[in-house]
């Protein structure tokens, strides 16, 4: 393994669509949302067992989760494990680890991920990021990952690239044109029928130097705060510092504060299956389904006539459903929904 | 209070339909299925709490709920609780406890009750005993309430009354004609039209020698063996003897036993409102309901676009049901079972 790599896992997400299994005391990445055993966060971890050594693993979640992310991640240091005392988005984020991590290794190329996306072909993911990170290690270039798109989703931003124009040293490195915005319908159809739209993943890779400068030129209020940090970190002093400057950062994602401005940045396309798991239905998109359109994940759960359904139940010994078609039905800790996919941008209501 | 009133509580069924809230472990009637804080045995109990003194409370009871029902009804004498080793249906189950009371008390008048009914006016019902019981301990007559059909109910047994002879002694009581099993649709709406016709409760009044007679006439093996058994009642070798006996008699309802043959059999027409509470549908139906026809059993349960549905959901904190129209959830200890109320009779093939 590389020593110069390094992850960045942004855990700090609090999303309500997954109630009752997720909620604000354990959002979805610190839970075993797809059944195999390992939550989210392990997963994503999971992924860069064979790129990133443990000791380069960070983690960026809020104060409320860093012992659950110890407990879920024990291999990772514990002081890699970097508290925000509140939510500020992910540029702040960024920009804290980025500089931590430059005191510490100045010739850090770093991946940054989401805690809680899925990933179907590791092993083409692990490809990608092999990829990225050794074209971050060469050159100044931001890299986003973009994902082929296989249906007119109006639930992701989409990334335009200049297909024209790859890379010089890459043949598989486009210039990015333009981030879209989530489209609607008729614009998702255009999008997927061209082939220079792509999926915004939110996975991002450079160099240390790189970010760090792009935060200097584009956010400088917010850079010089965690510059001037530098003396405390690894410090007893940091997370004091931290818990009081930290709130006086812009509340902005780094697609606002950098992709807009910057200029050398490159998709790389990917098609490793992937999804945000932004809502039951997408679960149920990328789950393992039975022959009637059932995902399971569960113990012991019959069903019949039953159809497009997605049943979360770990926690339940037994579940029979019989004639439901197009519904989640999810439980956890005596909390049970039962409501239509097609109804569920309402779910976060419900609570 | 006369104490020569004895009731007889019948709770040795083993219900499979209200699964999973009732189970083999814990049936129905000793369940507080309606959600009021007290089980069906114990308002089985509670409705004779000024007609029969607790001394005179018998409960006849497979051996594996007795621990349940001394823990549930308290104030009624633990060798009033008597426990079959074995189902043989509710003839022998009726000679076993009439010849045991007889012993004890040759003048007693008798109440016999199964014990996961439901009655929503306690107080005509406390009438109908009170006069039945009368009029028991007046004459020889065998009793049965009969309840005034409010539907074209299939579910039910049938009693059909001769309404041109009443009772010499009381006109209020009716000889019957004869039992009817369970009708068709047609059948049904025709009874309804009839008033000769009442609905089988299976509640049954009488005094101690009327029906050990009828037994001693009509099964006189079953009654030999219980009559035999006399010196032993309330003595240490009594539960010795009937585990050995007990399983000998014929598996046989007191309707094919007894009622069948009897002559002198009257029937009280009764409107207090009741139910046997068979299914999650007649649950439904019993229990109040909101604007939308749903019937809610449970702590914390909230409906949206829900319609015609049962919820029975005692021990989850929080329910949640979204577009659901005609279903019963149901769920206990770790079981959840969602099902159309049109396909619950195959409940009892889900577990």
């Amino acid at each position: 393994m590389n020593s110069n790599y390094y992850l960045v896992i942004m855990a700090g997400g609090v999303g309500s669509r997954f109630w009752p299994v997720s909620s604000e005391e354990l959002p979805k990445q610190f839970l075993d949302i797809l059944g195999t055993g390992r939550t989210l966060l392990q997963l994503t971890a999971d992924r860069f067992r064979d790129i990133v050594p443990n000791d380069n693993i960070y983690i960026v979640t809020s104060a409320n989760y860093c012992d659950i992310v110890k407990e879920q991640l024990p291999d990772v240091p514990a002081e890699n494990i970097l508290a925000e005392p509140c939510r500020r988005n992910t540029a702040p984020c960024i920009c804290y680890v980025s500089w931590k991590i430059k005191k510490r290794n100045p010739k850090a190329n770093i991946a940054v991920v989401p805690s809680d996306h899925m990933v179907t072909d590791e092993k083409k993911f692990a490809e990608a990021i092999q990829q990225t990170l050794e074209y971050a290690a060469e050159t100044d270039a931001i890299v986003t990952l973009g994902i082929k798109p296989t249906r007119p989703e109006t639930g992701y931003g989409y990334i335009k690239a200049d297909l024209s124009f790859a890379s010089s040293r890459k043949n598989n490195m486009f210039r990015v044109d333009a981030f879209k915005e989530k489209p609607n319908r008729e614009t998702a159809e255009l999008y997927l029928k061209q082939s220079s739209y792509f999926w915004n993943s939110g996975i991002f890779i450079w160099n240390v130097s790189t970010i760090v400068n792009a935060f200097r030129v584009y956010q400088p209020a917010m850079s010089r705060i965690f510059e001037d940090l530098l003396p405390v970190y690894d410090t007893p002093q940091e997370q004091e510092m931290i818990d009081k400057l930290f709130p006086e950062c812009e509340n902005i994602s780094v697609d606002y504060a950098i992709m807009e401005h910057a200029e050398e940045i490159f998709v790389y396309p990917a098609s490793f299956g992937w999804s945000d798991l932004g809502t039951w239905g997408s679960l149920r998109e990328q789950v393992q389904k039975d022959a009637y359109g059932n995902a399971c994940i569960g113990p012991d759960i019959d069903l019949y006539e039953t159809y497009n359904c997605i049943v979360h139940a770990t926690g339940e010994k037994k579940v029979v459903i019989q004639g439901l078609d197009g519904y989640v039905v999810a439980e956890k800790d005596g909390t049970l929904l039962i409501c239509k996919l097609s109804e569920e941008q309402r779910i976060k209501l419900f609570h």
